[in-house]
C-alpha cells in the first residue's frame, strides 16, 4: 500500500563492510540516530543484552548474528564450526530471559544446518536459514495483525502499552489493507520510554494519529470512555493464557477488565515451553534506570533506593484474547493453537 | 519525637521583608532550592496556579495570600478593605479546579472578618484566621495520619502515589507516636514527578527506608505480595465514596483491588459540596507536560498530541476506606463523616 515505511521496520542491517551487523540504537532513538557496528555474534548479542535494541529486534538481530556467525565460521573445520555457531546461539538465545525470539530463531538455524557435511554446506544453510527466519518472523507479524485488526472496526480507538515493534507495524499494514484506521494513544513507558519515542514515533511516520499519555494515564483513558480496546504486544504467553510483557501491562489490563474494555495481546504463538504465569521468569533490570530519565537524574539525590521488573505478568482472567499469527483465541481455549492450520 | 523536620514541612513562608509570602518552587526541588517571590495575594494564586506548589501547599499557600491580602489592606476604607479581601479570596480559591483546600481556608478567614466594623479590627481578625486556617490544616492532618497509623501495623509495606505533603508527614509522626514504623514504595509519579522528587525526598529525610518505582510497576508491585496496603491522598473525596486524586491513582486502586491489597485514602473531610464523583471536575492541563521530563523534551519530535486529566476519580468500590480527621470510613458511611465528633 502506499503507508511509508517507518524507520525501525529495518533497524537491525548488514555493516557496511559486510562482515558485522549494525544495530540502531533504540535507547536513544529518535534524538539521536545511531547504529552500533558489532562485529561478531556476541557483540550482538550484548546489544540484545544492553537493550539497544529491543521487542523485534532482538529477533531480527539474532538472525543477523546467526548468519554473520556462519559467514565468520567459513575458513573452519566442520566440528568447529558447527560448534562456532551453537555458541553463538547460545549467546544470543540467553542475552536476555524473557524473550523468546531470539531462542526460536537459534533454533531455526542450528536445526537448518544440522544436517551439513562440510562446513561450505553448514555456512549456505545456516545463512539461508537465518534470512528464512527473518521473513517468518515478519509474515507471521503481518498474519497475527490482520487477524487483530479483524477484531477492531475502522476508526476504533486502541490504546497501547510500551512499543509492539514488528507487530504495530504490520497491524497499521493489515488495517490499511482492510480500509480501517484506527486513532492510537500511547503510554510513554517508562523508564526507557519507547512509547515516547518509537510507538509515537513509528505512528506518526506512517502517518496514523497518535495521542501520547504518560503510563499513570492508562485507567483514566479506559475509564473515561476514551480508549475501545487495549492492545498490547507480549514478550511470552503461557499456554494457561497468562501475558508477560512491559511492566505496567497488568495494571493497564485490571483497569481495562474493571472498565469493560477489551484486552487483545499480540504474539506469533503462545509458548508450549511454559505451562502456566508462574513459570514465567520476570528479569529484574539495573534499578539505577528508575531514578534517571534519558541518563540524566530525575530522582532526589537521597534516593537510594529503586525496582525494576521489566516485566509484569497478565493473569489469563484480564486478557480478553490472545491474538496469534492462527488467530485469536481464548486465553483458556491456546492449547487450539497446535491443532489449528497455519493463517 | 525525634524525627527530623523536612523541607517540604514548612514550604509557605513568610518573606523577608514581611511584605510578602515566599513558596518553594516544588517543580524543581530538589535539583534546585528555588524560593517564589509573591508580593501580591495574585501572585499567590498564580503560584498555586502554576504549580509552584501543590497539593497540601495551596492551604497553606492560601492562608498567607489571605493574611498578606489582610495586612496589605491595612490603609484602605472598610468596604475597600473588605472588596479586596474578597477579591484575594476569589483568586486563590479558584486557582486550580479540584483542590478544595483553598477554598475552605478562603471561607473560613472571610467569614471571621465577616463582622469587623473597622479596617483594623478586619486586618486582625483576618490575619488571626489565616493562622488558624494553617494550624487547622496541619492539625487536622495529624489526626488522619493517627487514623491512617492505627490501621497500619509496624512494619507494614506501604505504596504510595504522587505526593500526600502534609497527611504524609503527619503520617510518618502518627505512626513513630505509636512505635510503629513502614517500609515505604512510591511511584515517580509522572509528568512532574512529584513522587520521585518530594515523597521519596522527604521520607529520606525523615530516615523512612523508601524505594522508588515508575508509574507502570505499581500493579507489578501490588500483585507480587511486596505491598501491604495502597495508601494515598485524595484531593476531593464526594459523599458517594468516590476519591479524586492525582491521575494515576485509579489505576493502582484497580490493581489494588484484583489483588487484595487494601486501598486508604486520605482526606481531613468529604466534601458536601459534591454528592457524587460525576460531579467532580477533573482538570485537563497543559498536555505540553507530557511531551517532556523536568523542562526537557523525552518524546519523539514528530509527536504533537498529549492529554493530561491531571486527576483521576476512583469509584467507591475500589477504595477500601476513606480515612479523615474523625476516623476511618466505609466509603458507602461517608455520610457518618457529620455525625461523628472531632478527633
Amino acid at each position: 500500500m502506499t503507508l511509508p515505511v517507518p524507520v525501525l521496520d529495518r533497524s537491525v542491517v548488514p555493516a557496511a563492510d559486510g562482515d558485522g551487523v549494525t544495530v540502531l540504537d533504540r535507547r536513544v532513538f529518535p534524538a539521536q540516530v545511531s547504529w552500533v557496528t558489532c562485529k561478531t555474534p556476541e557483540d550482538v548479542a550484548a546489544a540484545i543484552r544492553d537493550m539497544v535494541t529491543q521487542s523485534s529486534g532482538p529477533a531480527y538481530a539474532a538472525a543477523a548474528g546467526m548468519a554473520l556467525a556462519a559467514r565468520q565460521a567459513a575458513g573452519l573445520r566442520l566440528d568447529d564450526a558447527r560448534a562456532r555457531l551453537r555458541a553463538a546461539g547460545e549467546a544470543l538465545a540467553t542475552a536476555r530471559p524473557t524473550n523468546a525470539h531470539p531462542r526460536e530463531v537459534v533454533d531455526s538455524v542450528l536445526a537448518a544446518a544440522s544436517g551439513a557435511a562440510t562446513t561450505a554446506e553448514l555456512v549456505a544453510a545456516a545463512v539461508a536459514a537465518a534470512q528464512r527466519a527473518d521473513e517468518t518472523y515478519r509474515t507471521r507479524s503481518h498474519a497475527l495483525g490482520r487477524h487483530t485488526a479483524r477484531l477492531l472496526p475502522d476508526g476504533a480507538r486502541v490504546l497501547t502499552h510500551c512499543w509492539m515493534d514488528g507487530y504495530l507495524i504490520e497491524l497499521v499494514r493489515a488495517a490499511d489493507e482492510l480500509g480501517r484506521r484506527y486513532r492510537w494513544t500511547a503510554t510513554e513507558t517508562r523508564p526507557y520510554l519507547q512509547g515516547a519515542r518509537l510507538t509515537a514515533h513509528t505512528l506518526a511516520e506512517m502517518g496514523q494519529d497518535v495521542t501520547l499519555i504518560t503510563d499513570s494515564m492508562g485507567a483514566a483513558a479506559l475509564a473515561s470512555g476514551r480508549v475501545d480496546a487495549l492492545v498490547t504486544a507480549a514478550d511470552r504467553v503461557a499456554m494457561d493464557g497468562s501475558v508477560a510483557n512491559k511492566v505496567g501491562t497488568l495494571g493497564l489490563a485490571a483497569a481495562a477488565a474493571r472498565f469493560g474494555v477489551p484486552f487483545y495481546a499480540l504474539v506469533q504463538a503462545p509458548d508450549p515451553t511454559t505451562p502456566t504465569g508462574a513459570d514465567i521468569v520476570v528479569e529484574e533490570r539495573d534499578p539505577a534506570e528508575v531514578l534517571e530519565t534519558l541518563g540524566r537524574r530525575t530522582a532526589s539525590p537521597l534516593v537510594t533506593e529503586a525496582w525494576y521488573p521489566a516485566f509484569d505478568v497478565t493473569p489469563p482472567d484480564l486478557v480478553t484474547r490472545v491474538v496469534t499469527d492462527r488467530g485469536a483465541f481464548e486465553p483458556g481455549r491456546l492449547a487450539d493453537y497446535v491443532t489449528t492450520g497455519e493463517a
